[in-house]
């Protein structure tokens, strides 16, 4: 077994915790003595003991002179946990192995630090392309504050979301439908349009087993959704916030207060009822008019979803707020499945919205990774430049 | 060395053949004798040796008690060549491991039958499938008498052959470009729609080095190609096939005698002398109207193409030829580039024309293959049945 063994072991414990952890990255430890493993653990659940604590925890005989391979920067600050830098200088290990550099500006490089001026071994960016794939929604997230944004969609060979009429029940297999589901118990958030909503009237749930609901986004700038829609009849289950653009109303989200009781319009003083509505049934309305007064600021709402500790959303939108997330540059990966059909007609496609005029504005991708998924290809890119450039960008 | 590595020679040879054999099967042989390859051989070129004869030629030793490899049924019929089995025969060679079998009716298990006859060992179906993957369009050919098609179409991550404003240079990457003029070479025939002759103005040649330019096949109902097109200009240099739907005209390639002088309205006239016009700059003109008048019978021209001896048409049409095409039932596989851009906006889609209401009603493909050309990925797909479904067939 060599270093690349074990930090490979490593890696492979990290990813165990995918979907339990966010906002944290996901973490795995191996502790080997003499050539042979002696402990290992993985960061499990977001508020539990660290990777570093976990393998610590599992030794089956003493560490002292021991080498500890770390996907991630050992923390060295009071959080949740206390400092991982301390328990290995306790346990007498006498070389660290790290992956990934911690990008969070409370630890950076300071994790490090510290274990040197105790006399210990580190050997950095060991092997740090694999570890940092583990988590591209923790290092978007700790050094933007906004949320990493998967946009996802599904089309046929000849690129349509529907046929000719509007069915599009189905265009992608059972497979692929399954691996959706596994994404949104893994992202914070899931993010609509209220087109797709009076379409397809979805759930937005997460039906994998033992999958946890993603937060329910719906982009809904003059507040359409009827009360009847299965978004709001579930509200009550499914953490739900109604993102509105309305000129005449505070920014951010609406509190009763925030309502005026006279001086409305009757358009307005319906709106305002439908608000306190929702409101009263437990669905958070988040008031974010873009400054051209024609939909929602998509950078706002991302910034303030990020504030609330949603580190990734899963965007299933239709064309309209497909188009307008690329515009605002809130995209960070785009999956697209391919399925194994072809409609023919004018039908909708994945990315409407205005458009560019000259293939040189188009947004530039950069593939990731294609794989096949039962009977569809799945399609994974990421962008060229940090920040997506597309149309007038 | 195995059975199984002298047949992948066999294989490989047979591929050298790749452009330049048509309407003729790419096929290799290798005599072995005592372990040994002592000859091998390809069939090089339309009219010429056959792979067998090839190997004999080049046999450095005398062949009897030797083992040949053939990627293909020995033929036994004097065609543009006397029988290959009479020539193995005569080498005494005692044992012959066959891949493909022949779907031509004038061989068909006869070549087997006869060797058999003279006492010589015959193994067929060795890495049969392997051998049949060489010439998927001379057994489609042979045994439909209508070219192989494949309809090749590239667009953006979001399904566009073009932005908003129509432009589309360029949608795919310099590398699938490339790889799209060899496809060119190795087809016969290539074939377009009036609208993307309108549009671009295409040359529809072959660009990649010694590759030869296939013969041009455009679908123009009313024959609107304007004179002053590359297609028309070059028409003496690269054969050219102008195919119009003239219910008024008989069917079939047009003769100057076709052409009534009397008695046509203003219109007809002005048809006619254009079909004359277009005639004696060399351009074959072929009036294959549909029953229903409204355009061009595809089914019809692709038996009137196969009869011409061209067995394989790559179809490089916009999205109403390309629908046209998959209802008619003509396209035999579909391949995909898919280039990482996103254009948004409603913009042209590869398959157009009517299109079908209900998913259930799409054309079913096959994924045969994927691989990456330079930036982009390449889906190559097959159809489910033989003969393509699609809408209402």
């Amino acid at each position: 077994m060599t270093d690349r063994d074990f930090m490979r072991r490593a890696i492979a414990l990290a990813a165990r915790g995918e979907g339990s952890v966010n906002p944290n990255p996901m973490v795995g430890a191996v502790i080997v003595k003499d050539g042979k493993i002696i402990g290992e653990g993985w960061h499990k659940k977001y508020g539990g003991l660290h990777a570093e604590r976990e393998a610590i925890a599992s030794l089956r005989e003493p560490a002292a002179g021991a080498t500890i391979y770390v996907t991630l920067e050992p923390c060295c600050h009071y959080g949740k946990q206390p400092p991982c830098t301390l328990a290995i200088i306790e346990q007498g290990i006498s070389r660290v192995v790290i992956g990934s550099r911690d990008p969070n500006p409370k630890v950076a490089g300071g994790g490090v630090k510290m274990l040197r001026e105790h006399g210990i071994t580190v050997e950095e960016d060991f092997m740090r392309e694999e570890c940092d794939a583990l988590n591209p929604v923790f290092f978007h997230y700790i050094t933007t504050g906004t949320p990493y944004v998967r946009m996802k969609y599904a089309m046929t060979a000849d690129g349509k979301i529907a046929t000719k009429t509007g069915a599009s029940k189905w265009i992608s297999g059972e497979a692929s439908r399954a691996l959706v589901h596994r994404w949104r118990g893994a992202c914070m958030g899931i993010m609509a349009g209220i087109g797709t909503v009076l379409a397809d009237d979805p759930m937005l749930n997460c039906r994998a087993e033992g999958g946890r609901d993603p937060v329910r986004i719906i982009c809904d700038t003059n507040l359409r959704i009827p009360g009847s829609s299965q978004i709001c009849r579930t509200a009550g289950e499914c953490k739900t916030i109604l993102v509105c653009g309305f000129p005449w109303l505070p920014e951010g989200k609406l509190e009763k207060a925030d309502l005026p009781e006279t001086g409305l319009c009757l358009e307005q003083a319906e709106r305002s009822s439908r608000i306190l509505l929702f409101m009263g049934h437990g669905i958070t309305v988040c008031n974010l008019p873009d400054p051209a007064g024609k939909g929602v600021d998509l950078k706002k709402l991302m910034k303030a979803l990020g504030s609330e500790g949603i580190d990734s959303v899963l965007l299933e939108g239709g064309g309209t707020l497909n188009e307008s997330a690329l515009r605002a540059g809130i995209v960070q990966e785009v999956d697209v499945f391919v399925a194994p059909k072809i409609f023919g007609g004018k039908a909708r496609s994945p990315v409407e919205g205005e458009g560019v005029s000259l293939p040189d504005e188009a947004a530039g991708l950069i593939m990731l990774s294609v794989e096949r998924v039962g009977e569809d290809l799945l399609i994974r890119y990421g962008f060229k430049e940090s920040g997506n450039v597309y149309g007038d960008h």
